[in-house]
């Protein structure tokens, strides 16, 4: 990733601040608009047969565009909720990974998913 | 955001080739993940008030870990797809925030929230 | 409901087979499906407080409108899974309301939501 | 469906009341009710492959079972919601149902999945 968390962040808030928005954007609502922009990515693929999803996503195209406008759009809402918790992206992201590596042993779960 | 992208997609990678998890990760059934994912940090919000919301998210406590938690699962969702993909999140973002300037001129947004 | 499923399921079965798109309801798609549509729902709601919620369902106009047709997406799309995968809807909510009956006993349950 | 959505919704109506959960059943936490259960749904298929999702679905065992169980949340969250703002799910589904007939004409619409 070449562009600067720290930077898109502070545009981030400087959207949010020139529209007085901030007032809509409790945690609770943002978690709202997280799911719902996650459910129009979704909506990207629900016809899409597994085995043909990575050409659907990496054909030059209109879908390909919608796709990175939909995660553009996820990106934006986690943002906004991390910034408005006061949680560190990063460090959570890294925090579960080394808990997902107790909870799935390499040998012991190899080959085999993730349990719902 | 102290934490390197990049690293951490390295160690993301890492994480999937350690358990040979790659064949499981094609982009529908990431989206999926990442809608379930979503799916438990809505659950850490859906009886809380919007008011108490900010309170709920920074108290310390049992919450906040769980908020922390269900925010890394979701950001590790994001980012293995991105990756999976080949879409540069930090890009997705910023494109996505220029065309929302446009949508949403902020002296006729001031105040309204976006639109469904 | 004074609508019959019986006939509502028979509808919805002539609707999708008159297009040939069983093909694209497996089960996954059809979870899918649901997501999304589950999405647009949350998708009215995420910036209205929820001590106007009540009303902002109730009140006659544009809103009502969309979350009725949101609500009959969700229905659809629910209907249809449990088409596909042999689920009588009717039994899986009386048999999950009757497990939750001794999940939350009353005495206890009284007044705490529901864990996340 | 054998089950009387009338019993059911009375049956539901009673296990909230005894249990003093409306003042936090206001229509917006309802669709966050529903979107974490159908979260949990759509955990079930998201590491399944198309192609055996109905085998998946179909054969007796836990995964049936787990579905059945998260199937019925998603009723009762919906049921809950609709019962919360008046809405008939009956009239709701078949108003749609009648939408999508003219959106998408059976002639044109046939083998090409919806639009997302």
């Amino acid at each position: 990733m070449t562009t600067d968390v720290e930077a898109l962040l502070a545009d981030l808030r400087q959207f949010v601040a020139e529209r007085d928005w901030s007032q809509f954007h409790d945690p609770k609502n943002l978690t709202m608009l997280l799911a719902s922009e996650v459910g129009e990515l979704v909506a990207e693929y629900r016809w899409v047969a597994g085995d043909v999803a990575d050409a659907h996503s990496r054909d030059a195209g209109a879908a390909r565009e919608r796709i990175i406008d939909e995660v553009g759009d996820v990106g934006i809402a986690l943002l906004l909720l991390c910034d408005r918790t006061g949680i560190d992206l990063g460090d959570a992201i890294a925090a579960k990974l080394a808990k997902n590596r107790v909870r799935y042993p390499a040998d012991k779960a190899r080959g085999k998913p993730e349990r719902p």
